[in-house]
């Protein structure tokens, strides 16, 4: 293996792990409200465009870093989903009038 | 241009405009508490790892893609740093003791 297939395997191991920091950030505060929902919707809908690409071509490390990522983006926009909920519901408790 | 071919340019600009809609919601809110450092950190560097992979194999789809992603990235850490030291400053300003 050359400095050039490490540096691509580098590339593709980096990518697939982009976003387990912030799954895990998010999971211990709770807090989403900074997030941007497109920005999650964007990431899920490339790997979805990019498993259909691996699946058509047979290109394994595209099909396992895109599913991976696609699981991530998943569970933010979930996140999102669920945290933001908790916000408004706690809002509406503090002012009730 | 078949079908395979266009889901591989659509799952690159997908995968190209990703920050922008968060560059976007930070720069509006000016705020970054809920981002994950270590999330950009990585986006920063994979970018890196993959322009050196472009520029070897003189794939311009790869070398502008994450030309593109490296500049969001590190927009991202510039606020991320900038804007974090803002709430540390009001922070300051309201508990002087």
């Amino acid at each position: 293996m050359n400095w050039i297939e490490i540096a691509g395997h580098t590339g593709a191991l980096l990518s697939s792990i982009t976003f387990v920091p912030q799954v895990y950030k998010v999971w211990k505060t709770k807090s989403v409200g900074d997030l941007s929902l497109y920005m999650m919707l964007i990431v899920f809908a490339s790997t979805l465009v990019w498993l259909t690409y691996g699946i058509a071509l047979n290109l394994w490390p595209v099909i396992l870093a895109n599913g991976f990522i696609c699981f991530l983006s998943a569970l933010l926009l979930y996140f999102k989903y669920a945290f933001s909920r908790k916000v408004v519901a706690v809002t509406k408790i503090e002012k009730p009038e």
